[in-house]
């Protein structure tokens, strides 16, 4: 008898959902021996949609698939649910502040951490992409209190994989400004190694490389101290600085050129985020995600959905990378994107106000 | 050192690409071991969407990418070009005549057909997706004399995985309106084998079931007996009717659903069309594509891109299944079919003229 896994995605008709629902159902991310029991939810303006994306997962005969639900019911997309991926929220609008985006989001992850509370399994994993991702992970989690804080995270892979695409070209540009081993073949984001992002999934994200390393032929080098000592035509001061800049700038880049936001990226930073999660240990494989804030890891304050430098242990489970050396420079981003999360808790908070509220008086 | 294979995407930038790069670039279409160097083609007015499609690309970090470019000059995407998937045409729009469509697409294709000529791999494979799908492979393949004309080919495979769900789900139908094996789990469409598409990738397609057999429980049945000696509930009149009818409005349904036309479906049909006709053999499969017709197979004209059942021979050829029985119903819808890929034949060769034009007087 196969295994099964009851997956529920959020804003089932969106552009990541779209991307991502072919890579479940063919096996990419839970293994070629897993079926799928598909729950796909979103809100009623996007019903007809959905049931089109349902009709065009019937056309793929996914050996895989054991059941397809299209709901506009969290209840019946929750049921059971073992790993829920929450695409869904609202988006930002033009002239909407980053306070307003967050307020009306906390309000409906409220609503998802309470049908996570009742009807999904106890030891659901959940993945909140919706942003802003960190605030809407922490409201979820604290809105089903009999799920394990440890079972909440939110997405900051694709940040991570952009930053070692980011890496990986700049290696190229310097190896070529200083003709450093002309024979090897061009450095490829595969051979960059132990890159990180820190905070919150917005532009104060620190995406951090001092522990980074980049294979070059035959010989692995420190990536800062590579670049630092060649330095790539064209960055003028810091190319972490420069790094940095772009990895933050790289969304707004894709709505610029394709008119909408990334997604088949998404989908697959959604992907690696839950093979490394739930799946067999990477050996020494470095990954970012967004996790709980406990017992104040490099000083980071508690109660907060914050990224990590993160790694599977031993026992399968995914724990923050200890012992990093962390710079006055970095630090002071660290704190920077600190403050902007605690502000962001408050903003939810107040719009929750009553965060004691029963789940008989939710809107469910 | 793994293998590599150049991959040509012509409509680079458009709904099914968008869902077929990923695939490929994951390694689902020709395998973890074959590193590829993707080719993406699109029009001007479409390059800077391609550019960003491009970035995304680029920020999956894909292993197994050697190298990417994009483009919309047919020389550099063509150059060493291995396998070309054709996704790139001129939608019909309203008002537009199946004529008018044949036209323009005719003289697109033409020009790729050149492109391939002079610039791809001699062994070169061609998969034409863009509409009309059949004729337009004839045009490029009668455009680029010296590829031989078994490596073109056109998508049927999305009609054909269709005709699979369908047929699974009347057979749902049909075992709870007569209490069929009730212990045993629901008919999936991976339970379903034998079905096929042949002739033309529009409404006169003729879904063909008459050798098709379903798995249930233990037990494998021959479709159409089981479903003439158990008739689903709702459905009057033939059966069989009812199910080409349902295979031919799919795409209609899906537009209507989702106001796009079929973008994940046809790139995992698109997937595993490439999977059989140049993978290992899959024992025993019967697939669907469009092929060159040739030395009057069942009776059909030459020289027409037509879909058969196909299989994989011992050598790794794909030849049409041999000694079907094809009843006289089923005849007269073959010879519709064939009737209407030659009227776009002949509309086809009175756009371009002047079929022995020299590729110095092309407009490349």
């Amino acid at each position: 008898m196969p295994s099964t896994k009851t997956v529920t995605v959020t804003g089932g008709a969106g552009r990541i959902a779209y991307a991502f629902i072919p890579m479940v159902c063919s096996g990419q991310v839970f293994g070629k021996d897993t079926q799928i029991d598909l729950r796909l939810l979103d809100i009623e303006m996007s019903a007809e949609k959905l049931k089109g994306v349902a009709l065009e997962i019937n056309d793929c005969c996914y050996p895989l698939l054991n059941s397809l639900v299209a709901t506009i019911d969290p209840k019946v997309a929750f049921q059971d649910c073992q790993v829920a991926v929450l695409l869904g929220g609202f988006p930002r609008m033009a002239g909407m502040e980053r306070k307003d985006l967050t307020a009306r989001n906390a309000k409906g992850m409220r609503h998802q951490g309470f049908a996570l509370e009742q009807y999904a399994s106890k030891d659901v994993k959940v993945l909140v992409v919706a942003n802003p991702a960190n605030t809407n992970a922490l409201v979820a989690m604290q809105s089903a209190p009999s799920i394990p804080p440890a079972n909440f995270s939110c997405l900051t892979r694709l940040d991570h994989e952009r930053l070692r695409y980011f890496v990986a070209e700049f290696v190229n540009e310097a190896r070529s400004a200083h003709n450093v081993e002309p024979g090897a073949p061009p450095t490829r984001p595969a051979d960059v190694s132990g890159v990180a992002i820190w905070g919150n999934h917005s532009s104060t994200q620190v995406p951090f490389i001092d522990t980074a390393s980049v294979r070059i032929g035959d010989t692995v080098h420190n990536v800062l101290a590579f670049l630092e000592g060649h330095p790539p035509a064209g960055t003028s001061g810091s190319v972490v600085a420069e790094l940095v800049f772009r990895v933050q700038q790289r969304g707004a880049e894709i709505i610029k050129s394709q008119g909408a936001s990334s997604g088949f990226s998404a989908a697959d930073a959604i992907a690696k985020h839950l093979q490394d999660w739930l799946g067999p240990a990477n050996e020494g494989a470095v990954f970012s995600m967004g996790i709980y804030s406990n017992g104040n890891p490099y000083g980071i304050p508690n109660e907060l959905v914050y990224s990590f430098p993160c790694r599977q242990s031993s026992e399968g489970v995914v724990e923050i990378v200890p012992g990093l050396t962390i710079s006055e420079k970095v630090q002071s981003q660290l704190d920077a994107t600190s403050t902007e999360l605690l502000a962001e808790r408050r903003d939810a908070d107040e719009t929750i106000r009553d965060p004691g509220a029963r789940l008989a008086e939710s809107k469910l």
